[in-house]
């Protein structure tokens, strides 16, 4: 038997330990496993287009769990009130190569896409950070507010998107979480409104085109910018200028991904960036001067469905009503005998013949 | 919700259509899927090895339809009582990039490898041929005897294998099956004993090395071999002579891939070969000769997986007990409200703070 968690058991699970709580311990997750980035197999993600979208298959490996997640891209979707993004996963021994987890991972992408934007803050943005911008108010954007207001001490929040009901939904979303009470929420009109006086700006805007969200004069020195929502070919939120700008410092997950699918994809390939593992390993410095403007260029990482796989298996095995059971494998008496132990034998199908 | 198919829903599936009706019907669905063969895309498949086996994801599609296999292989599993090989797969919709159905695929691909020879054969032997050597007795031998006798017309089985106690197995398991009465099985002493007058040999044997168990001497004038067990770099049956021999026409799935993983691996990239979907669109002509050694030399490719999930997806429309439903995605009142929808709103998370 192969353990499964669906929507609904994720959702059981948040509602008894705490969306805050769930992405700060899968934070810790996250660093673990980037502090040892050497042992996992980075390939490239195999991508299905379509005229309409992709379908997608993200593998990795550390040698002893292997994981993969199923994830689409379908812009449209939501013309017929659908996701644009579903995605789910399993996990893996790589012993036995017996599946081990399948698991959903459209909510559990998105609150582990926060809880990386929140780890990689923590090590980038100035101490005391308290303000913060949330620049784009869609489905993404609930999931940053609390783990930054969690992970961060950020306690106040300033919205702004071009769809003001997007603002409405957020706010009230957020205004609805007793643990949040503490939290200054503030909706204003435009992105350098926003941005004024923000300690961190988290910009998570869903345009499938080169977007120009943020320029240089919205950006204050000693500014962390968390860019989330330009992670595929053409599709960015800074202004190249952004990029240029002498005192900022890039940080990226894995560097040949993000060449292609993060806001570098703008600059030069030889364009300075920093691997997040380098810093969390002590091999780069992470913020270099308080005035110094850090970006993180999130893109998200296979490495980061697999600790969130990985972090769910752990959950599963502290409390078993965590997840279910499903047959997705056999369990056989014999293994060299795969016809009796299924369709034969004990369990023998009635072979009827049908002419 | 996403449909499921475990594997006790295959045994009912089986259980209920018989395991001969089920690989003749499949076989209709592979076929149909050949014959369009240009439509699909056709990836390489991602592996990721280590020490003691590989796990790989075998993605294709149609345009319409996208599936993808996930299949282990480690030989040293059986001795942990575990498969050497399991498999659970997914097909999904193109156009919304949201999976549809989730199925086990270990019982399937065996009933799928099984279809797709039993469909090759019937191109490729002679009209007529009623006795069938099936070298290698083990997980795979049912699933081709039943395959064979239900399409081909397959009335006489010589069975072989170095392991008396699988012989004994397959002979008693299909002994068991009420419309197998009129089959004659004969176990026999060698590989050469069962070979002897035989129409048409199978074989699926195991060995994870280049093994030899055909030569050239054992293989009658229009004999039609359906080389099974070979499907893996460094794992072949066929001794080469076999292949050199100069009235033998060599039939592959798809070309790239049997260079690598099939009979023909031991042969130079020049080495003629047909691909089954040039025979069954007839741009080729299938056996042409009735002293013509025929050879399936077969590795399974995506497509019949494809076609495997397809049919099991049209299945499940058919018999609505035939799957269950699983919350493998989340269903949105607002597409733009992940989060109220999954975690918060009508079914709200209470937040509890854990300090």
């Amino acid at each position: 038997m192969v353990d499964y968690i669906g929507v609904s058991d994720v959702a059981r699970i948040i509602s008894s330990m705490g969306a805050g709580a769930f992405m700060e311990r899968l934070a810790g997750e996250i660093e673990a496993d980037y502090r040892r980035w050497s042992q996992f197999e980075k390939s490239a993600r195999l991508a299905s287009h379509s005229p309409v979208g992709v379908i997608e298959l993200m593998p990795t490996s550390d040698g002893r769990l292997y994981s993969f997640k199923y994830v689409n891209g379908h812009p449209k979707n939501t013309a017929q009130g659908l996701l644009t993004v579903t995605a789910f996963g399993v996990l893996a021994d790589v012993d036995t190569g017996y599946p081990l987890l399948l698991s959903e991972l459209t909510v559990t992408t998105a609150l582990r896409t926060a809880a990386m934007s929140a780890l990689a803050a923590k090590w980038l943005a100035r101490p005391g950070s308290r303000v913060m911008a949330l620049i784009g108010n869609g489905a993404q954007s609930e999931f940053q507010a609390i783990a930054f207001h969690r992970m961060l001490g950020i306690r106040e929040l300033k919205l702004f998107d071009v769809d003001g009901a997007a603002s409405a939904k957020l706010e009230h979303n957020l205004r609805a979480l007793p643990e949040l009470s503490d939290f200054d929420i503030v909706r204003t009109g435009s992105t350098q409104e926003a941005c004024r006086g923000a300690d961190i700006i988290t910009t998570v805007t869903a345009d499938k085109r080169n977007a120009v969200i943020l320029t240089p004069p919205m950006i204050a020195p000693g500014t962390h910018v968390n860019a989330v929502g330009g992670d595929c070919p053409g599709k960015t939120e800074l202004h190249a200028d952004v990029l240029r700008m002498p005192q900022v410092r890039v940080v990226v997950e894995y560097e040949p991904q993000s060449r292609i699918e993060g806001e570098i994809q703008q600059m030069p390939a030889d364009y300075p960036v920093v691997e997040f593992a380098d810093i969390c390993c002590g091999r780069a410095p992470a913020r270099t001067s308080p005035a110094q403007i850090t970006i993180f260029d999130s893109v998200g990482f296979a490495l980061e469905d697999y600790s969130a796989l990985r972090f769910l298996h752990l959950l599963a095995s502290e409390q078993r009503d965590a997840c279910r059971q499903i047959d997705l494998v056999p369990r056989l008496p014999d293994p060299k005998d795969l016809f009796g132990g299924t369709l034969g034998g004990g369990r023998r199908a009635r072979l009827r013949k049908v002419s």
